[in-house]
């Protein structure tokens, strides 16, 4: 059998992100104020971010060096392994070549540290004590409670009602880091007491828990500042350390994709294995399919309109121009909760304009069932958030079959199931809808 | 920072296990035959266990081939990183240098797939249709559930009730692959059934469960078999690919152990770990302490007699000399239920009797706090189990601050603890005891 898992050496780790802003052909359309709607500045983001983190939202360069500090901790897992799927190509009978870049292997067993680590270090560089943000699922909330155990911060995490209940384990993993956990809505902020008001049972959703987060460190008198898992311009610049791994381990295995999946919540991880490949498209290379992939559920890419509107439910935030089913859209309580948001990543939003990538809107039943069919095959439990990628991947290569052509499919795993067997027994049970 | 995670290529993986069998100083005692008293014959082991693996139990050879097929299985995840605790040398002022090998990469989370892979291709190979087993915390169960999906085989699980009501979870994962599990006692076997009698609220424990299994194999009319994740040689043996790894990553890190430590439940993690260490001290290299850690509350290696007893606690296994505190103890429901056995493997019992290895056992507080402190250092939550090796690792690196001296020492971090987030909650909560 040839080999299965591509590896490289800590000494390979990229030291540079990848800033697509200045490649986009049409450029980025500003953000915008939400009280005044003009262009918002640098200076209206410091209530919230640390000025190294709105330079390098607002930047033009290309290539952002890692900070020596971050990489130290990078190397805790990375680079993350590249696998060939053998056992699952064998099970499609496919003739498709599939690979997987797994971003299970993190501490917080997602991709998302790649992107709290260094939120989490030029905040701490910048006297900032304490981190407020949301979590859907528990993967991003997990990930910044390490970040801030790592860089000596502390962590508040406002938490999804409904991840919040079905995910205790999480909310376990969280505590174990050290950060505080809250359900939201809560009955802290103004904004959740204004969503409990017109729903006392809300399952809550992530733009209301954003905006929860946002009011707790605009009100902490200075010491506290937010943190945001996906959408910025700056986590999806961040997550492309993976797809940056990702093309030298293909070097190492003499391939190069045909198409390139990831699931899309906000965007992020979808953006962060695929721009690197789309970097290599505008650098003259040929053009890799791009595919998007989210839940039927909450289609923003897919059903959504591309126009400015908030990121969060209550409007504390700028308006972005994005693809959106609007700010007051609650999507039902499926069990991928990182992918439960109603609108998707400005860069992400450009680039489906344009047509360089593709999306595609997947139920919830096909999602779990190529999860189970990938954990048989390959031993690995993935994430509801990821078996959307895992479900595509396996659409595409049945084509292949169909079609008696071979193809190299790379999507990415962003995550394991472990905190998310509940969904399974769900699933097992007869308990899940689309 | 110097280099954090040891890795090896899979071209670098062992192509042989190590059987320690023939060098053990003393030899082994041979295991008596439950009715007859008599020293047990290959054939006596038939209708539990295939041809290959009888052979492998009783073999004076020692280097072991591994099988193509079975390599091809740990390539998945293998070889395991060793990686240098950084963090937690800083975070314990030491001037010690730690290292830990990572079991927890593997599919189901433990270094129990070692084992798991290579007993459920023998049998495949043997025709056999079913294997049987127990499971304490649920590690290898999960594991050979694994395997049996990946070579075709029905898994049938026999899990303590204990851990089956605090890990549901647990359960989930193996049923994800595909496994049928039973609570244990169960009312399905005359074992489970007596121990039902004697007492209706029976947390049970792993020698009951043994039973249990064990009955059910041999009740199959020979479509069964039954599988055992510890005790065994041969699973010590599998598990030697671990150290055999630690040893060239070791090389790599231009390094050597003064210490290496494991936590020991049956005892093949430990062994796993420790044994080609140990075959280098019977080489000419000089002595490396090996500290097995064991539960304070089920203390066999430091409380108990080095006797002939039996496996199980109904009596049907052979009986094998070994150290135990009898085979109708009842250990309490600490939550390293992996580490809830009454005996210890007979190879481990044999070294510890002429001294070539320490034991200590440590209670459970102690090993929760050191489980949290190298969680928030390292940022892998361990499993309850390998908290044992990590309180003993933190210790001997304490005392090296004290004594202000460095030393190498290697632990055994045999699992993540992903699926025991109850154990973490209810130790926050102040509702664990010594």
């Amino acid at each position: 059998m040839s080999v299965t898992r591509f590896l490289l050496s800590e000494n390979d780790l990229p030291t540079t992100w990848y800033n697509v802003v200045p490649d986009l052909p049409k450029g980025l359309p500003p953000m915008l104020h939400p009280g005044t709607r003009e262009p918002i500045t640098p200076a209206d983001l410091e209530p919230l971010f640390p000025q190294a983190l709105i330079e390098q939202e607002f930047s033009t360069e290309r290539d952002i060096d890692i900070p020596g500090a971050v990489l130290d901790v990078y190397r805790q897992w990375r680079p993350s392994p590249l696998v060939r799927a053998h056992r699952l190509e064998k099970a499609l009978q496919t003739p498709a070549r599939i690979y997987f870049k797994y971003e299970g292997v993190s501490p917080a067993g997602s991709h998302k540290p790649n992107t709290a680590v260094p939120q989490a270090y030029y905040n701490k560089r910048e006297g900032v004590q304490k981190l407020t943000t949301e979590t859907g699922a528990g993967q991003w909330g997990s990930s910044l409670a390490l970040a801030c155990s790592y860089f000596g911060l502390e962590c508040a995490v406002y938490m999804v009602r409904v991840s919040y209940d079905q995910k205790p384990y999480r909310r376990a993993l969280m505590e174990t880091f050290g950060a505080g956990v809250t359900a939201s809505p809560s009955p802290l902020t103004e904004a959740g007491r204004a969503a409990l008001a017109a729903d006392p049972n809300s399952t809550g959703s992530l733009g209301l828990a954003i905006s929860e987060a946002v009011e707790a460190a605009l009100n902490s008198g200075g010491t506290a500042k937010y943190a945001l898992g996906s959408v910025l311009n700056l986590v999806l610049m961040h997550q492309t350390i993976v797809g940056q791994e990702a093309l030298r381990q293909l070097e190492l295995a003499d391939d190069y994709p045909d198409v390139v999946i990831g699931a899309a919540g906000g965007g992020s991880n979808f953006a962060g294995l695929a721009l690197p490949f789309l970097r290599r498209q505008f650098d003259g290379e040929p053009a890799v399919r791009l595919i998007a992939v989210e839940p039927a559920s909450c289609p923003s890419l897919t059903q959504g309109t591309y126009e400015y509107d908030f990121g969060d439910t209550a409007g504390m935030t700028p308006l972005t121009k994005m693809h959106t089913l609007g700010h007051d859209f609650r999507p039902p309580a499926i069990h991928a909760g990182g992918l439960r948001y109603h609108g998707m990543a400005p860069i992400v939003s450009a680039l489906k304009d344009i047509d360089l990538l593709e999306a595609r809107a997947v139920p919830q039943l096909a999602c779990f069932e190529a999860g189970v069919q990938f954990a048989r095959a390959e031993g690995i439990v993935p994430a509801p958030e990821s078996t959307h990628a895992v479900r595509v991947a396996i659409d595409e290569a049945l084509e292949c079959r169909a079609a008696g052509r071979s193809r190299t499919i790379v999507f990415s795993l962003s995550g394991h199931g472990h905190f998310d067997m509940q969904a399974y027994l769900d699933y097992f049970a007869g308990e899940l809808t689309d």
